[in-house]
């Protein structure tokens, strides 16, 4: 059979990043901004070590779900003012794009790699790391969690990494204007109620619920959780006639697979399917 | 005049399906699915049939609104996991293909019939037949209905018949991967919430509540209901812009009708108008 | 520098236009529909001037953000029956659609200038008034505000102005078919539940509560603001990778701005940040 997984490539469990944990339990992986003292903030390094992470998920088939979070209480405070936001003022403007190039670049990895990714929230969630847990496939607030797109905080627009196209479709039109246009914190009732976390659970315990999320979908169909994936993010800006079209086709492929028949079989003899990805 | 309906076929109201019940009174056609000893479960046959009488629909002018639900307390527990998920599993790759085609051209024919669709849910509605809910115009649960895009469940991804395209636009980008991804169930709560369903009734009584929503689209303009739902559909992917003109161009067009005229007489006349869908 | 205002521009704070209020106090300028004993209807003459005067934004940079309010308590009926229904009963086809195509081009006129609109809607908003709620950027309910797109009820398609568009993806697309189909007004309970309206204040607070929103809006980064706007409209139907490369340009010449040099600046001196548009 065909590996993702080249030769050449380590696979990730073997993987030690520099800038933030990565930590590998059977088929999930999760991976923990990690720089409390600072709230987690993002920097050069880190959006380009993040970015190559979620490449390299491409090609690992072992893990199959993938958990974000924070360390220390609170998600990640986005682009450091002093890291990040002084060396940028004295940037030229091809070296600008190439930035605002890695930090989407960070937003594509996370939508093209095939395994669904589940952010868990706690405390502060701003700036870049408000988008890296709008980038995600889902989100799980802690009480108290707090998000903002505070872009324009910092004389910045809200396009950015993709937010402008990403959170109306998540929020609805008008939630997602006002959060932009204002930067302001959006409360973690706020975000319940408005479809940007699927579920608030008790201070600390983001973490937890994620994990259970993800191993729920860890025990699913891999593949065929993979190529959901791909279709949502496919299927975006296609009418709806070209969808269904799409759908016909990636669904007759996935009722080729061991899976599926797996998946009649259990039913038959009134057994669970175990899922082998394949 | 013109007739949609050809002299060639037969009125919708002498139609006797063979797998499901179709009920013609007035403008109104209601189709229920109706094995209720299986929860309604949708077969090879019924696909077809319902795809070709959606297809109908586009040429019987007397109909102006359709009703779609489930007899015996339940909406449809979808494809039958020994009629349908069985020989599937036996099926070559241009066969499952053309499977698939059928199950998303009754999609298609759902969007594209010029009559506003309601469906009724009461019970069990999972998989397909949460696909026929979500593909209707406008959705009314009763207390208890619960809906699964259960795809998952059997090994399956979640792109079914359109699903990650319309899911998406109904409930929130978030909140339909979770129900994609892990094929639970949403409550009937959950679902007027989200704006899955746009009212919840007591149990039981999701069909009268249908059928009154769907007496009040059948006394408005039936042509212009019909160019609201076309433009609904051909405006999924286009720009801002565009979808302007084309709405332009639209009403335009149904100014010139001669129920714009008669509202507007009615108006004058202090009396409530009659609309003749011309 | 480069004036977007042209010499032979007068500045709308010097424009005394006929058929509405409008009223610039610093950098926000109000527009108040103002015929309150017909409950500020749209005329022909009104609509044209209110086009004419959002095109007449693009080029005053000294306006930052826009207010669009009624007068009287009530925030806009419509097209008024008699003068606005009864002449179009009795067009051809070609000015038929030259009238829709000025009705139009407000909503494309509103989207396209930079300025982010807030409007403030007590009482009755229905028709072309809540498409005009419906193209601002975000909207504040005093208590009691009702809203009905009722085009359906005078015999007319939903389809006017880029409501199939623009109103699905605000409050998704379930809820929108409803409203779009029926023609029932939507309360200011379920308009701020389905994110219609970003906050409901008390009854006759609207217009307090959308100037305090603009005035937030109006301290901020304007050219920034202007770009989050920008984008909003141009990534409506693009791809989500598109719409990360597209934001990648724009939020680079975004730090190339003097306002992004300033907020760096405020933060390192520990004050406020004093944006300049520029």
């Amino acid at each position: 059979m065909m590996k993702r997984q080249s030769e050449a490539r380590a696979p990730l469990s073997d993987y030690r990043p520099e800038h933030f944990q990565l930590a590998v339990e059977g088929a999930i992986a999760t991976i923990t901004l990690d720089r409390p003292e600072k709230k987690n903030p993002l920097t050069f390094e880190s959006y380009a070590e993040l970015r190559d992470t979620f490449h390299a998920l491409r090609f690992d088939e072992t893990i199959t779900t993938v958990v974000v979070t924070g360390a220390g209480g609170n998600f990640s405070s986005g682009g450091d003012v002093f890291e990040i936001i002084e060396p940028l003022t004295k940037l030229e403007a091809a070296d600008l794009h190439a930035f605002t190039t890695m930090t989407g670049d960070l937003v594509k990895e996370m939508r093209a790699c095939p395994q669904p990714i589940v952010a868990a929230v706690e405390g502060v969630c701003a700036g870049a790391g408000a988008i890296v847990a709008m980038a995600s496939d889902m989100r799980v607030a802690g009480e108290g969690a707090k998000t903002a797109f505070l872009f324009n905080r910092v004389g910045l627009a809200g396009c950015d990494m993709g937010a402008c196209a990403l959170l109306p479709r998540i929020v609805g039109q008008g939630r997602a204007s006002e959060l932009l246009y204002t930067g302001r914190f959006m409360s973690a009732e706020e975000g319940e109620c408005w479809g940007f976390y699927n579920r608030i659970v008790g201070k600390g315990e983001a973490l937890a619920s994620a994990k259970d999320l993800a191993g729920a979908l860890a025990s699913g169909p891999a593949y065929a959780n993979s190529l959901t994936k791909r279709m949502l993010h496919t299927e975006w800006a296609m009418s709806v006639d070209a969808a269904i079209d799409s759908e016909a086709i990636a669904q007759a492929l996935c009722m080729k697979t061991a899976d599926f028949r797996r998946a009649f079989e259990a039913f038959a003899a009134k057994t669970k399917p175990v899922f082998e990805g394949n």
